[in-house]
């Protein structure tokens, strides 16, 4: 039988729906999807789009109704992808679906409506109550990140011996991969202490975290600026980094339109897009690129057969 | 007539001289190459490595003489390789040639020699007493760095407004482009001040230099981590970085072989190959990778024509 999926179905005044409607052929092949939308709002977005509604696209019906406004930064739009979402979590805790899949939400829209989260990270952290670990890639490469959306001049001050091994053995038990690297934080991992000292710390907790784990797992302080160089690509998929931009810009550079977002470390399995909302060209182009979608969706997947 | 090129020979126990030996051909096609190194040293390196020495391989003298040993960490292949450097130098500055190229050192040797540099980029500082400019990339992409060898911890307090306007209008007199995107500190470009404050600088040095060059030659601060996405690069080749890490490890992933290393406001030109000695292969594979020499001999060539 075919896994369910919950999809929350981001801001309605961005691409996910038309992602959505879209991608719905391919996905329902691999997959049962449950979408969490309404039929006023799905009636309303598939005419806007000018697409026709399959006869069997399932919904959960997430309440609420207004007016779509194309790219437009919402108050109610805002609320409405936050219930979607909150909806596909609560379906996938309650195991009536096996994971959760989300489209785009706004952040701005959030904001707008209240509602104090960052982004779905954050939300689910707060939810469950866990640690949620953050990764994002493609089969080609993951990065997964050890610090996230906080200033760059904090993040130093966040490297310590004891959070970054505890980071690396939940990291370890939830991919379970051999072979992952883990970047330094200085420039050529600070050269033998000359550019900064934080990569003993970063040495401490690798050599913790693979006595624990009983295994030479972790290989590192990497230096950043060659780690995703095509020759050490070749010999390593999965990498730790310090911060966001030092993961990001180099996976972005390389894989932007494929890759996706995944949380671990939580009860329940999440798989999103990479991109955002791009409120220039929602209900505009016909042409929108599904690679991401469509690899969150094996993504999940992937998980959830291998958690069983 | 074709421009005369000083090349330092770099660390005689790593790579550079295979690769100098075996570009030769196609070097001399564009320029008059005049190699910083001796009879013997050249004698001995070519026999080590069964090389024939081109009989049109015009060389410089530099002085002194030591056992090459491959792969090895070497005092007097430190101070042999830092006085090529110096040669190449004073060959230039006396205008007897046009560039300075160099091949790579290694700054353990350096080290082990009394040689108080970090690199290359150093010591021509010193020797100008003139800040230079570290620009990095190949003809797609290139990133100049506004910090460079520093802890990460260190960055944030070298942003201001003051220094960046300076250095943005020096970097664009020296590349003299019109279109030049500055990156944001923080993930996202810190979201409106949200993550970290460092971009109010950034945006405050962009106004200034546009102000002061009389055209929007630079936008910004850009989101760092979609600045080296694929549909960016294409609208925009030039980028300053704020760190080192911030633009090198998108370009070595992107462009590792084929890149080098520009030095940049200085009274003369000098490029490099952005790779090191790779002791673990010096004087044992025939085919080493020659990109990064030929597209640094070419730049020579062009800033040379570009300055005239």
């Amino acid at each position: 039988m075919k896994h369910k999926i919950a999809i929350s179905i981001g801001d309605l005044n961005g691409i996910g729906l038309q992602i959505a409607l879209q991608s719905h052929e391919k996905i329902k092949k691999i997959c049962k999807p449950i979408y969490c939308i309404n039929n006023e709002m799905l009636k309303q977005g598939a005419k806007l789009l000018n697409l026709k509604i399959p006869n069997d696209f399932e919904i959960h019906k997430t309440n609420g109704e207004f007016e779509i406004k194309p790219g437009q930064v919402s108050k109610k739009s805002g609320k409405y992808s936050y219930d979607s979402f909150i909806d596909a979590i609560n379906l996938t805790k309650k195991r009536k679906t096996n994971a959760v899949v989300t489209l785009p939400i706004n952040k701005e829209s959030w904001n707008k409506a209240n509602i104090d989260f960052k982004g779905h990270t954050e939300v689910l952290r707060s939810y469950f109550g866990q640690n949620a670990i953050m990764m994002l890639g493609c089969k080609k490469m993951f990065v997964a990140l050890y610090t996230e959306h906080i200033a760059l001049k904090k993040v130093p001050k966040k490297i310590n011996e004891e959070d970054l091994t505890t980071f690396l053995c939940s990291f370890y038990k939830n991919v379970n991969q051999d072979n992952i690297q883990v970047l330094g934080l200085n420039p050529h991992a600070s050269d033998n202490g000359v550019l900064g000292n934080e990569e003993v710390e970063i040495f401490k907790a690798i050599k913790n975290a693979n006595k624990i784990l009983k295994k030479d797992i972790f290989k590192g302080p990497v230096v950043p600026d060659t780690a995703f160089s095509k020759t050490n690509r070749k010999s390593c998929k999965y990498f730790v980094c310090m911060y966001h931009d030092q993961g990001l810009a180099p996976l972005k550079a390389l894989y932007f339109d494929q890759s996706i977002n995944v949380s671990l470390n939580l009860p329940i399995i999440r798989t999103s897009v990479d991109h955002g909302t791009a409120f220039d060209i929602a209900y505009k182009d016909e042409n929108i690129n599904q690679k991401s979608y469509l690899n969150a969706i094996k993504e999940a997947i992937n998980l959830i057969n291998s958690k069983k």
